[in-house]
């Protein structure tokens, strides 16, 4: 599990740039191994490549400054946020400098008659829920992790409210960021929508720090809903679970979460969190609205899951019961890790029409047998998304033989029933073979675009697209 | 009201171009000056700038033949789809070649369970929600016209239902586009949500036809609510109709439609589409969801027009009188063109963040007495965009240049605003100035995008930004 590199180190370049970064930014700019180290740390099974100095930027002029030294000496620069990205984001390949965003974490403005609002990059997702929760107001989209908003933003995350409040793509009305050159822009205006050139917001949302490096945001939000309903039902089959899912979306029930747990994956949960669900496929599920709106939605599920075999639900609205049952849900991979103290877990993140959602996941599972892993399943099915958590020794061989075996045949398969080898964890390094067999001759345009903003290859290098 | 030429035209280039199409195409190539004139007519106050030649495409091969053609000899290719666009998107400032879409209008693929289809991108909106009647399923983007699907995903439509279902940007699952070298690619697969890589998706949908040739596209789908309601309700003034919205959208009730007409527009709705509704700004609403759930929303609307001192509601919930509504709210331009028979008619579309609503809309209204001009105001409220219809004699200076500034101060007015001059209409020629003060330096991103993909300017040039 080796990433080619795709840039050489020029080491007197890194050197010059570094020694001019070291003057401007003084304290506000470490080499220190264990910084350097904590800044290419990705939660995942690639191995950790620093960068030659992180710089804490406090400003977008901050910001400017550090990729205009760069740029003149053709350094790479890494963006970060929170250090939560899957797929090798925040390595350094080539060397370069990480500029590391979380002290940009002002919330700058909050519009509520407008429902959105204005942050800096490093503002996390429960930092602002935290700030609007008097406003009526929340945001909407939750990876796993605490992430930072722009992070959020560059690597196109989504989570478990995506099903019914979309993606980072649809909750990002502009944003400020440095590009190559060191030029701010702004992408768009504050208002709802527009059709005023290209959309940059959307190509700079996704893009991995790859483009530009994001430093402020506007997004939209979402009024808290008036009534919440949270359930847990137990399902007889994987199979049974994906049905009624594919039913309830089709049935057209707005659910805010739908999030498929496997057997495995509860008992994890369960030994972490301390639950006691049974250990079968599971539904996690959340509903939003007026008190009547969720009712009548919880009766329509009901009715659903009862066709396909699905148990008793265990309801509630509590607030603090709910919080308990998404902060596990959140916690999956960590459940996963303890199941087996030492071992690594890489993360899958497939993503396939609904409706192939039961196949791709029953063919899933049988590969998993075959090879002799332990790779749990979480999913947000309502997306058609699921992750496998894959526990591995990385002293052995091959078991990590195995693990890249059943990685390949999930990319392909969920490629094959045209879906994506990545629903929400993006490209970087982990990705990059599978974006070519599942978009083609649309790469030969993303790196078109990628040579025209950044033609020195300094920004992030070696994610998304080999050059 | 001249554009500016962008590029010079090319004689002998066109002329071997066009006989080398003849060759290939036959019959399906015109060069009558009607067909010609018809190609490059848009529904604005544009002069019209035809092409040298217009090829009637069948396949997505067919239009790779020509733009391959076409960029061996730089000759401009201008893609049409049903010819509504307005701001002159489909002149041919440069001449060249037009490739009329319109007899690709194949639904390849309906995939109810995945909610969501596949069209070729001439497939009208109407023949789309015609043909998935009997499926329960509809495409909720509804400009004015009755346009072709392919040129409402280049131009970034939207219209009467964006407040609640989004616009074409959030309702295109990926396209199948042949680029300026002839290479056809597709920009991502069927999956609901995907990580992959630099969003090329959003990059071609609102890109006028500039950077590629939209051929194919898959579609997000809704399920056909249960019940709608529709309703009209005048008020005291247009501050109070925007008020409402504004308290409308604040409150969250999830509005299908809501949309603001002055007392002007009503009077020419009144005359052309034979209503007698009282001459004063108007709201028509339409609420979509469950029986309980519209009547819900309905009543919770009531409450908030009537303390800003909205009349009594008329209300139905037949769809044929519905329908009426609607088809009377699209035909809004053509009201307006009739109630000054001979004079041309050019639309605005600003859109501001909705809290600026009322003044903008207040100071526009000021502006328009001001100048002495005749302007019908509708607007997709809850997005915070509207649109005059100033009707004008183009014979008469004096009014053309009031108009013009009308519509400058008008755009730049919501640019300060925080707004953009443009909502769902597009740059085209129209608006190319207006850009350069609403996204200052993020245009030298656009120009590096455009050259990097297009780098002889062949894709419909003269249109978004100077190159």
């Amino acid at each position: 599990m080796t990433v080619a590199q795709t840039q050489q180190r020029n080491e007197e370049a890194i050197a010059t740039a570094v020694a001019i970064l070291k003057q401007r930014f003084g304290e506000r700019l470490s080499q220190s191994a264990s910084v350097r180290e904590q800044h290419a740390h990705t939660t995942t099974w690639l191995a950790n490549q620093p960068a030659d100095a992180v710089v804490f930027a406090q400003t977008t002029d901050d910001v400017a400054d550090v990729v205009r030294i760069c740029a003149e000496h053709k350094v790479p620069v890494i963006a970060f946020g929170a250090g939560s990205s899957l797929e090798g984001h925040l390595n350094a390949p080539a060397g370069g400098v990480s500029i590391d965003l979380s002290q940009m974490n002002a919330i700058l403005a909050t519009h509520p008659e407008d429902l959105d609002c204005v942050v800096e990059a490093g503002v996390t997702r429960k930092q602002l829920n935290s700030h609007l929760r008097d406003t009526g107001l929340f945001f909407p989209i939750d990876p796993g992790a605490d992430a930072s908003l722009g992070g959020m933003a560059a690597t196109r995350a989504s989570g478990t409210n995506a099903v019914r409040y979309g993606t980072m793509k649809d909750n990002v009305i502009n944003v400020t960021a440095v590009m190559p050159d060191g030029n701010v822009i702004k992408t768009a205006q504050r208002a709802k929508k527009t059709a005023a050139g290209y959309d940059l917001t959307r190509l700079l949302v996704g893009s991995e720090g790859t483009l530009g490096i994001i430093t402020e945001l506007t997004l939209r939000l979402q009024g808290i809903p008036e009534a919440i309903s949270a359930a847990v039902c137990g399902f007889p089959s994987v199979k049974a679970a994906c049905d009624t899912v594919i039913a309830t979306i089709q049935y057209g029930i707005p659910v805010a979460r739908i999030e498929l747990l496997d057997a495995m994956q509860i008992k994890a949960c369960n030994a972490y969190s301390k639950f006691s669900y049974d250990e079968v496929p599971t539904l996690f599920l959340e509903f939003h609205g007026s008190p009547a709106s969720v009712a009548e939605q919880a009766e329509s599920f009901g009715e659903i899951a009862a066709e396909f075999g699905g148990g008793s639900f265990d309801w509630t609205s509590r607030e603090e019961e709910r919080n308990r049952l998404w902060q596990a849900r959140h916690d999956a991979y960590w459940a996963v890790l303890a199941l087996r103290p030492g071992a690594t877990a890489f993360a899958t993140d497939v993503c396939v029409p609904i409706s192939r959602l039961a196949d791709c996941v029953t063919e899933t599972q049988a590969d998993i047998e075959e090879l002799g892993l332990v790779a749990p399943l979480v999913g947000h099915a309502g997306d058609g998304n699921f992750h496998l958590s894959v526990l591995l020794d990385m002293n052995d061989p091959a078991e990590v033989s195995a693990a890249e075996k059943l990685s390949a045949r999930l990319a392909e398969r969920a490629i094959a029933m045209d879906g994506t080898c990545t629903g929400e964890h993006g490209i970087g390094q982990g990705k990059i073979g599978y974006l070519e067999s599942e978009l083609g001759s649309a790469l030969d345009v993303m790196r078109a675009v990628k040579r025209a903003i950044d033609p020195d290859n300094i920004m992030n290098p070696g994610k998304i697209v080999r050059l």
